[in-house]
């Protein structure tokens, strides 16, 4: 591959002849890794052009970098960086001055220090990735994908792909989750009310900027997703935790006051309990009586193999409190980063401005291709069947478990996608995920979902999302292995 | 097509017997909008099992359904939604109850009301759209793009496109952005030192939250994106405004103290004024004299077709006080929502934490066939074809301003795609775009770009990125006679 001529930039505050200047532009090109061996130099003539310098001078440049072998010559064709050309340094040097800024000070705010615990991006190279959240090539449907996102990449529809919705959305993704998500959920939605996000993520973190303060308290499950914790630590509103039960959230343990709740009634995260229909009325009742609204994060509830799932909370809804998160980011694959939130229009109103001012819209290419998904049926044939997978991966899970004689300290009446577990009380399963890495077996430690300053660190999350079948067994066995261990 | 039996739920509270449950669930749903006329229902065996009633219920509910003519049957084929069903309101009855909510207190902040024009969606309907950032799909390359997505979309890449790199990014499009972007700016960085975001607002937008507080102090361009504007008045930090020249940002009128300046070199935006390189050096050394940082948006340096570019701000700066914000979404079209953050690591590393609560990350699909879009070499030759296409535009614009008699305020001497026009003072620029707007013109007035209470309303930008050069003479004629009718 020949090198673009345009990447070349001579240094402003160069010193030296323009001869120097261009061998030193050159040389640092390969030291600092950026120009690799094999790779053709532009023509000295073309060089010149760029640089506004005489061709000779290019050509002299070359010739003294040929001399020290950093380039190689060929005839005709040209001067390519040499293979004896010194290595980049494995830390490339950094110009001078880098830390002339005082960070600790021009920082006006910290992000970083969150509770996301360490996840390896190369999970699908292990062999028992018990992990959370990510997709299992083996079960998706590929070719109706990929024939979904070139009817979404053809000419006639340009406009949704190209266009900037500045604060809207694909109305064909917003026309299929009024007509045919919601109402799988009991909801009745117009399509204002509805706001397509950047996954469930985004939802949540939209959701607590526009309805938190420092002034105001939220309600979480305890334990409850890590990743919502740090949105509401960063909002610096008060939080209360408060343990779940067998049945998820329980409202007599709600403090007296608090202004939003924020619940996963489908599957508790990272529990998976259920909550019953009374309980989930008796929610309601009391947000009615401290006049506080409910976040509903109903990510997973497609995955109900087991049972028909109950109705969302948003359902029972009477008032207009109840705020809606849905996801397509967990059935099809995380990398889509599609979901949406359904809410009361003044709600979604200030969310769809904050929204706009924050990243504009999702991608059009994402949100046409999700459409056409959706409405021709691939989606849902698609959830079958990875129903009908993890209702396989879930039996022999639970086998192996008792098997091993592993604690299931939760699982899903409906179905989901993982089970919830406990290790004897000493057992720091922070430190037995590390052991067991080493093994190839990626399992989720639990510390980060409590909250507060101790929390429990025997727990731990076991996904069969990723896992093949043909696996569980022998992961659970490693894991029951290291827990002997550190008995 | 039929309508799938799981959209079907029985109200929870619903009232009278069952049959009349059900049936009402259809009339609402055809009334609601949501069963639209001609559509199949489910067959009577599987909604009653679905429902969990008997089979004999459905019958009763669809036949009294068909007495009302809410329904139609066909011999063997079922029942279909009535082509005499009543039609649905065009305003649905709201569920009773939703206003219980005092919106008024339960929104924690607001983010509506910002300065961003009102565009329409449908531009490309208006045979005359001087609108700015939108793509004309007649330079767009839709093959090659296609080609690049399919790739993208292989079984092979499934990891990169489904993956949830959590705050990571796609190496192999970082990888293009450090080897071959960046140098062409002069910029070299490492992997770490970028950040990819959803488009140049976003990347605006994180920094906005990492840098500024209500206790700090930015400087803005006046004129300026109004998106910046907006952001910072969310960030509720002080904002200085300081009126720019012709050749952009003037060092000498900045503040005393500032603690993070907004500077857009290449094409001031609006105004498209070039800052000249004896200013670059001057502003660089006045931020370092107030220990400022300076964030270099480089929006549309690649719209070069006048000159080459001059250099960066950022390549000449060696504190590390230059934050870089790129985008991809000008050159190949917006609805991609891809640019990058380029800046010291300690930012990197907040603006990614942040990124990654806000979002996670922008979606695999669109980085990976960024990717090799730009890699393969597209890139360019769409930048060298879009570039040839602007240069005709823009002298058959300037030929079209000249001879209808309208003033320029400002234009770009290496490129750009819009002109800055001011009209008499007298003139409302906002009226006249609506007026115009009704003939099919479509131009953004000027006044939301600037800073204060009463901003200029004489000012408007016109765009020739959208627009065939066969329409723009007839485009500008109709603006003349607009602005004459208001003389």
């Amino acid at each position: 591959m020949a090198i673009p001529v345009d990447t070349f930039f001579l240094g402003p505050d160069g010193e030296g002849t323009l001869q120097a200047r261009i061998q030193q532009m050159i040389a640092e090109g390969i030291l600092s890794g950026r120009l690799k061996k094999g790779e053709r130099l532009p023509s000295s003539r073309s060089l010149a052009a760029h640089l506004g310098v005489s061709r000779m001078t290019v050509t002299l440049a070359y010739a003294d970098l040929q001399a020290s072998d950093y380039l190689s010559a060929r005839d005709r064709s040209g001067y390519y960086i040499s293979a004896n050309a010194p290595e980049p340094p494995r830390f490339a040097s950094r110009p001078a001055g880098e830390d002339r800024i005082d960070w600790s000070r021009a920082l006006g705010r910290r992000f970083t220090g969150g509770a996301t615990p360490d996840r390896p991006l190369n999970w699908a190279d292990y062999p028992y990735p018990f992990l959370y959240g990510q997709t299992d090539p083996k079960l998706f449907d590929h070719a109706n994908w990929r024939h979904c996102a070139l009817r979404a990449l053809g000419t006639r529809d340009f406009h949704a792909q190209a266009t900037d919705y500045y604060d809207q959305d694909d109305p064909k993704l917003i026309e299929f989750i009024t007509r045919h998500t919601l109402p799988r959920r009991g909801i009745l939605a117009e399509p204002d009310e509805i706001l397509v996000t950047m996954g469930a993520q985004n939802a949540l973190w939209l959701t607590a900027q526009v309805l938190l303060t420092q002034r105001r308290t939220a309600v979480v499950e305890d334990p409850c997703y890590h990743g919502l914790r740090d949105i509401l630590t960063q909002s610096r509103c008060h939080t209360a935790a408060v343990p779940v039960d067998a049945r998820g959230l329980p409202p007599d343990l709600l403090p007296d006051h608090a202004d939003v709740i924020f619940t996963t009634p489908s599957h508790q995260c990272p529990t998976n309990a259920t909550m019953p229909m009374a309980r989930r009325r008796a929610l309601l009742a009391s947000a009615r009586d401290m006049d506080a609204l409910i976040v509903e994060d109903d990510y997973e509830f497609e995955m109900a193999f087991l049972n028909a799932p109950s109705p969302s909370l948003k359902s029972l809804d009477r008032d207009g409190r109840v705020i809606y998160v849905g996801s397509f980011s967990k059935s099809i694959f995380p990398g889509l980063r599609l979901g949406y939130l359904v809410g009361p229009r003044p709600f979604i109103r200030e969310a769809r401005a904050l929204r706009a001012s924050v990243l504009r819209h999702p991608p059009g290419l994402m949100q046409r291709t999700a459409a056409y998904f959706l409405s021709l049926g691939h989606y849902d044939s698609l959830i079958r069947r990875m129903s009908r997978a993890y209702a396989e991966r879930r039996r022999v899970m639970e086998a192996a478990l008792a098997q091993h004689g592993l604690t299931v300290a939760g699982r899903g009446v409906h179905g989901g996608s993982s089970i919830w577990m406990r290790a004897p009380e000493d057992v720091d399963m922070g430190a037995v995920a590390d052991a067991l890495r080493g093994q190839g077996v990626l399992i989720e430690p639990g510390a980060s979902f409590f909250h507060g300053a101790a929390p429990p660190r025997n727990y731990y999350r076991l996904a069969y999302s990723s896992i093949p079948p043909g696996r569980i067994n022998a992961g659970i066995a490693l894991i029951a292995a290291a827990l002997q261990e550190c008995g």
